[in-house]
């Protein structure tokens, strides 16, 4: 099959350090590649891959320095669209501008969408251009979405077995590892410790947006002899950071879309103990590669249970379910059922237009009824 | 004609505070209706206006506390799609999002370009769709822009001759009206009071983007006796604020793209001291309206020079160059120009791609060569 991947211009393909989705995209163009696919990478400089690269930007725009990333990304996409007679499938995963550009190409395109998408400022868009055709990384990221979304397929992510090696023996102490921010809850990864009396390391790189909750909330935690706050790392840094932890703390309180390091500490072989949020229950099998909480003290008993927990289980468990073979087979039967699909179809191009506007929608109506109260009284007088 | 105004969606239109993109689309809107001509106007919610109105939001984007802007735009844009077929023309005064969405109806639409566009993050989006014609507000705000630019017009802006009421007498004090930031350079213009000893009216809100160097730069400053702090002030508080000045201090160290406030103190027949950036030469007629300056010493003399100008002198000048009639004229002739164009050329909607990446583009070179340098490496190694 003769695939377009289309990257995020943010990151390199694969990133140098931070940036889940260029490293997803990475795997999968490797594995499409391998698997006896013609890919065709649509990416930023300094991008490496062995599918067929078009370098769409100079350079990744977080190193040029380019913040909003609107008129880079149009520019590939207009590469994309002259090219695009040259591919059987188009798989976005840079999201929002597609739906709107190439609505009319949607019998062989298909957007995987990486984030969360439970925002008033884009869940309209949705609504609006429901001809594309959607990939969900987990059943729980689709919820606040329209009902009218084009659901083609929920496909978790997955990863090559090599890149975060099993270690049987692991280690003595509690890992975190991502972003401090609020809704990652690195407090709560503290007080685990502390209850615990286990050491904690903390792997994080502190975005600029979260400067303040680092500085005012989390810092003077820092302080106990049993935390060692590491900064960010890079991926090699990360496979032994994860392998040789005892458990991972994933005590989250946002809807996470997916959390690409549940399934990397899992490859590991190191159990996770996860707060029951978004993606969690769909990831993490629960008393077998780690323990679902809803609590701190469930947390704090999860620590017992994890260390008797088998490393070898959970690694099988990574094997049965998150490698990058697995994803790469499950969206290459979502194109096929997508060509299918269109191929017996004939009005696929041009499906009703919404009968209301998007704002109309009952998702955000529940979301921000003042808003929709007011709106009421806008159109009064309109 | 049958036109179609598409207006930002940020606020409404006219905007209940600041908004200088909407009160333009506002002004333009009447003036077409009182012209005879047929007019839609795409907006949010919240807005009034003698055309028809279609609202594409429930009310202004601020309002609703929406940051990013780019998927209600979309539904916008959807919205304009779909009803291409009534209008003659399509006049958007939003960016970027048009270039890509409507380059195929280039012969019937037209951008208004309303910000500074000497920005690297957007300026390759203008080589790659190149097709649509574009209206700069001064010539000088086109000058980083692309060689394939389409340009059609320049267009200043106007504003209907009783929106700032000519005030004969004016008063007194030094104006400076507008958001505090650094490139506006409120520090001249207390700088150019003190070495004066005439008093200052500040008239400006604070952004949060701003407030730390308010904080530090500008809050000090605001002790000294002569200087008087009003905040953000509304429409009407504007006129008498500005008839009542002896000048208007527009002491820029940015290239403004336009600068309505400039002409906005001339309708009330309050002549201008400005520095010599982006369109200040084209919007001043030295030594008639105002005074065009390139150090504080000359800002000093100007105020006495100022002083002694005729506010009828200035106030004509105004009705002759920058009323609300004569900006809905020039853009009806653009209207008839493009038309014209198109009926007499069969290509024009399909004009040749670009031969070079946008990124490419001297302009971009030139303003980073540092990137392009780091690029040429990524170059040779994907």
């Amino acid at each position: 099959m003769r695939i377009a991947l289309v990257a995020p211009l943010a990151e390199a393909v694969p990133p140098k350090l931070y940036g889940g989705t260029e490293r997803v995209v990475c795997w999968l163009a490797e594995e499409l590649v391998r698997q006896g696919h013609k890919v065709t990478l649509f990416a930023s400089g300094g991008s490496q891959t062995e599918a067929d690269l078009v370098v769409c930007a100079p350079q990744s725009l977080r190193l040029a320095g380019i913040r909003d990333h609107i008129g880079s990304t149009l520019c590939m996409l207009r590469e994309v669209r002259r090219r695009a007679d040259e591919f059987d499938i188009i798989h976005f995963h840079v999201d929002l501008l597609p739906q709107a550009l190439f609505h009319d190409l949607a019998h062989k395109c298909l957007t995987t969408l990486h984030g969360r998408l439970d925002q008033p400022d884009t869940l309209p868009l949705y609504e609006a251009y429901p001809e594309m055709p959607l990939v969900s990384i987990s059943n729980a990221q689709r919820l606040p979405m329209p009902a009218n979304a084009n659901w083609l397929a929920t496909i978790s992510h997955g990863l090559p077995s090599h890149v975060c090696p099993f270690d049987l023996e692991g280690g003595d102490y509690l890992a975190f590892l991502g972003r401090i921010s609020p809704e990652k809850r690195p407090d709560r990864a503290i007080e685990i410790a502390k209850r615990t009396g286990m050491s904690l390391k903390i792997a994080a790189k502190v975005d600029t947006a979260d400067m303040a909750y680092f500085k005012a909330e989390i810092e003077p935690l820092l302080g106990h002899s049993f935390v060692e706050f590491l900064g960010e790392i890079d991926e090699s840094q990360k496979c032994r950071f994860l392998g040789k932890a005892r458990a991972l703390l994933f005590p989250i309180d946002w809807p996470e879309p997916f959390g690409l390091v549940m399934i990397e500490a899992m490859s590991a072989g190191t159990p996770v103990i996860a707060w029951r949020k978004g993606s969690v229950p769909e990831v993490v099998t629960d008393h077998v590669c780690g323990v679902i909480v809803d609590s701190m003290e469930a947390a704090v008993t999860a620590v017992r249970e994890t260390a008797m927990m088998s490393r070898a289980a959970v690694r099988a468990e990574f094997e049965a379910r998150f490698t990058v073979g697995r994803m790469a087979r499950n969206y290459v039967a979502a194109y096929r059922s997508l060509l299918a699909r269109a191929s017996s179809r004939t009005d696929f191009a041009a499906p009703p237009s919404p009968s209301t506007p998007a704002w109309e929608h009952p998702a955000l109506r529940a979301a921000s009824v003042n808003m929709v109260r007011s709106q009421a009284s806008d159109h009064s007088q309109s």
